[in-house]
């Protein structure tokens, strides 16, 4: 790819440009505000001066509702070979591009999943895509030349290539990024009118909970009015949810024990289950348990003994995960046991010994 | 106050025992469980041994369903001069104590708001309260010695006291406590049985509104269980916005133009809505937009301008909210209008000079 055009200079749009711009690929800007190339080109994201001819590779970045249209004017003036838009949703693009009779061979909906809370050129990136998931939603009609000129956009963009089809991906993103987009506004809505001494004693929980609530509400309109149905049905399921744990906490309150039990149980079942999902997000979070290996530490009865060897497993960069303490009876001198990463273990033992500490083996 | 009782000795009473260690207090330890003092004096929280006579101040940091009975017990004991508890529930553990003959002008139902996600005596630290919110419902009857024990206790953990009413206490944290808890095991639950297509795409945003429900189980049920009637109120609240969101997407597959138009203004109203919400929660995010200064800097039709701009006002330390560019027509060559915070701009002008900038007065 040796030209491309980046048809709307918001956040991924000029990030994508500025990515190319990096690797030597000439990239012409344009976008339906006239200034809004002229900031992406001051940036370095390429230049706003119209092309002389068809380029490589067209990628539109406009909102859900505009892919079509944007592309079915650039097929129409032949503007380059292949084209890829970069938007949120996939189905209902590539139908409303099937009814303005635009050519479907050299499309391909593509979703870089990258995002910040900040919109617009200026919080734009070269590296805003690096290690994050890209889908690409070819269907069989779709030109190979178009495919490779994808993944090579991709590759460019040093993202990850996915491949799904299309109303998968909307189902996908209806449920990990639609709806808790949704319920955080949901949950952040109810402090709107609750009272100042309420609101004082937020931490950090809610606080992570609500801060997707703080995005673009135009942005979010865009991007759940064209995929209405898919989030409508994952929302249905955590209502019914939502309602069985009202339920059980309302049976939590009556004077029959039975009802309380199974009250408890309703309850608990949520908890579960939620952390059952959550083990499944990618992230340090979600990473398998691992197996630990067990380093075993004489101590004394001394005060302060244990925050010392946590201290010097510290200072040794090595993070004790659970630790067990075998007390001679009424006395605090003892074994204790570290457990940590086996391979941090030889690490640990040596640093340890290091620093006075009698190991057993 | 020169002695103390913490008993039970998990996250929170260890932690307000190595604060109270930390500063001089005499520390008593002990828990159902005999092995957790041992731990937590190990680590410098106090002793395991029994005080010889009454204390001067008992904490009780036990889950919000013990609190009542182990009060109780201490004050038959006559293990102190006042009694304090650190449950994340203040209403009906005082009911119970009276229920149970207790003592209630020496007792004093605190709420320390500061947690992790690791529990236990191991996760302690004693700036755990540092600066954070730390409730007393205090009533009529209540000794007024004990009343000074509560805040000499916050002050040695450098927290913030703050006096309200027990049942509002409860209903506060139902409302940005224990709602955000369920409501992000709702989400996350919703992962349980999600295809791993779709569970490779989860971003930031689905992290953060599911990070609290890898929190603890059996910690939650008993917190839960102690305010279901206000926790089953606010999630009613939600419940009702989420059914009206869930039809308003609805409304948005439908032919009709008219429904359409509703369905938008419903999601919209909910977005705004959350955004309002949020913008309370305290923290960077939730202050004020402030009114920004203007530096207006000439620029030329190199590339990479504004981003040299913006490199320059960073190496400056000053963080550039917003941006405007007069064009002369045609040519990317004009004036670039910095918004920046009015503190900030004397700062930026003269750095911006400095580096040979042309600022426009």
């Amino acid at each position: 790819m040796r030209t491309a055009l980046v048809a709307g200079t918001g956040l991924i749009g000029t990030s994508i440009a500025l990515a190319l711009s990096a690797r030597g690929v000439r990239v012409h800007l344009e976008d339906h505000d006239p200034d809004q190339p002229k900031t992406a080109a001051a940036l370095g994201a390429g230049t706003d001066e119209p092309p002389a001819g068809p380029v490589d590779l067209a990628v539109i970045a406009v909102p859900p509702a505009f892919i079509a249209g944007v592309t079915a004017a650039l097929q129409r003036r032949g503007a380059a070979r292949g084209y890829v838009d970069v938007g949120s949703v996939k189905g209902g693009p590539r139908r409303e591009l099937a009814d303005l009779g635009g050519d479907l061979d050299t499309y391909l909906g593509t979703h870089p999943l990258s995002g910040k809370e900040r919109s617009g050129p200026l919080a734009a990136t070269a590296d805003l895509f690096e290690g994050r998931p890209w889908v690409l939603t070819p269907t069989a009609g779709c030109d190979t030349e178009v495919l490779n000129l994808a993944l090579e956009l991709i590759a460019l963009c040093r993202a990850v290539p996915i491949v799904m089809d299309a109303d998968a991906h909307d189902r996908a993103v209806a449920l990990v990024s639609h709806t808790p987009q949704i319920v955080s506004s949901l949950v952040a809505a109810r402090l709107e009118s609750a009272p100042e001494s309420a609101v004082r004693l937020c931490g950090q929980g809610i606080g992570d909970v609500t801060r997707i609530a703080a995005s673009d509400p135009r942005m979010w309109l865009d991007i759940l009015g064209a995929n209405p149905g898919p989030v409508a049905d994952v929302l249905a399921e955590v209502a019914a949810d939502l309602e069985e744990t009202v339920r059980s906490l309302r049976a939590l309150e009556a004077a029959d024990e039975a009802k309380r039990d199974a009250g408890m149980a309703g309850v608990e079942d949520l908890l579960r289950r939620g952390r059952a999902g959550r083990d499944r997000v990618p992230g340090k979070h979600g990473a398998a348990p691992a197996a630990y290996e067990t380093v075993s530490v004489h101590i004394t009865d001394r005060p302060g003994e244990l925050a010392r060897i946590f201290a010097d497993a510290g200072e040794a960069g090595v993070n004790v995960e659970d630790v067990r303490i075998e007390h001679a009876t009424g006395q605090q001198a003892g074994l204790v046991q570290l457990m940590v990463d086996p391979g941090a273990a030889p690490g640990l033992i040596a640093a340890l010994r290091q620093r006075g500490w009698s190991i057993r083996q």
